[in-house]
């Protein structure tokens, strides 16, 4: 089954689009979990448990695993999504970027290493960039389009002839880049107007949207902007819900809440 | 001691450009070291040993090791390289992209795991996504600027009101972005008329230059239009020079004849 359509089948299924992000940053770990070898899978998973009847998808972080010697245990929460809560995509935020072999080299690792059923792609290469990723045909790759950073307008912002950079992305993506339907596209919850416009050249594409919860972005505006289709993704507002034992109850409140939230923005749309 | 003064004193102390590009591809190995559980590490460490000599730096492509779940080899090469060849500086090769807290971590994976005293990183998240990893501030941040594969036109080489997007990079890089003196590009070595752009944009910024031998950069083109202050990258030409057990004899010859002729184009030029 491809990406796309595991996804469509999540959503119908959690009747969600939130996506629950994994970035499990050891400052911020619930304190009894603290010194523990497996304190970041342990966490993880309680969270991924706590909150997989609210979710159509998770999205660990790689760069939170990496940093901490991890990897062992970001192959074991993987494999525990799988099998827990299988149908339940999982998405590998990785922003890779790198071109022929070394492109080849780095779809291994996401995808048959960690079993990702996709992963998040930097564009900045082009075209030659993404299609080693697309040898696997049941996964899916998601490009940054428009991020949703300050500094996300530095570049992505430029006209480069009558269209914006990531208007250019994501028309791209939409046409000559999506040539076996496995393309999505990144568009941060931070400029509404512009995931409007992302929606309306990418046509029905997956969009990932970060910048729910923390970062800001506001949930009714997301969804009049993007319509169904979204992957609306939190992190730090559901892992740090609560820095107790009540961990995983804390955050199943607000995944609970996040998803309601979008359901009733989606009918009110 | 600052990246760039590291490098500064590598170029000299090698009287060489040349940059070992440590991209071990499992199915390139040496006959002799397959199977082996630490053949990736020994097969980088005698290229490493062999070619010291002829190198001003090192650069090891995660994605060979991340792919093979040889992270732990990374380290004991980087750790290698620091201990026997001092003053040699390691460029990791990882294109990460990522913002904010993220970037914290990545930077942290790339400076403080694996102890690079250089990495490069991919712009098109903008600023903030550039400068978590300034503050270490004797580590180099080496942004991806012009790519030496066909798709790097696909978006690089669009107009933004009156320059190339690589020559907006290059004009950030050198100016805003370059906040402390730690920053460098990266400039494929298969477009040499845009390599001269990027240094009259750039002035004296170091420039990593990939596309030498196997991807067909020409040295005489390439310094001509880079002139000093270059790292001339060649990877699969001096790794699978040979196959057989004078595997490290053959990636020094290489090794040797391409920093000779690197020093005679620059002279000549």
């Amino acid at each position: 089954m491809s990406f796309v359509s595991s996804l469509q089948a999540a959503w119908q299924q959690a009747d969600s689009m939130l996506c629950v992000g994994l970035d499990p940053d050891p400052a911020r770990l619930p304190a009894h979990l603290v010194g523990r070898p497996d304190a970041v899978l342990e966490f993880c998973r309680t969270i991924v448990d706590a909150t997989a009847g609210f979710a159509c998808a998770f999205k660990p972080q790689i760069a939170y695993f990496a940093a901490a010697r991890a990897e062992d245990q970001l192959e074991a929460l993987i494999a525990h999504i799988h099998h827990n809560h299988p149908g339940k995509p999982v998405i590998l935020d990785a922003k890779r970027g790198d071109i022929g072999a070394t492109a080849g080299q780095y779809a291994r690792e996401a995808f048959e290493r960690y079993r990702a059923d996709a992963v998040t792609v930097n564009p900045y290469m082009g075209f030659d960039s993404i299609e080693p990723w697309l040898a696997w045909r049941d996964r899916g790759v998601i490009l940054l389009c428009r991020t949703s950073n300050p500094g996300g307008s530095d570049l992505q912002a430029l006209d480069v002839g009558g269209e914006r950079l990531f208007e250019r992305v994501a028309r791209l993506a939409a046409g000559p880049w999506n040539v076996s339907g496995q393309v999505g596209l990144v568009v941060g919850a931070t400029f509404p107007a512009e995931l409007a416009r992302v929606r309306a050249i990418a046509g029905d594409l997956p969009l990932l949207v970060p910048g729910i919860g923390a970062q800001g972005g506001d949930i009714e505006a997301t969804v009049r902007a993007g319509g169904r289709r979204l992957i609306v993704n939190s992190s730090r507002a559901i892992l740090y819900a609560s820095r107790g034992e009540d961990f995983a109850d804390a955050a199943a409140a607000v995944a609970r809440a996040t998803r309601d939230a979008l359901r009733d923005a989606l009918a009110r749309s």
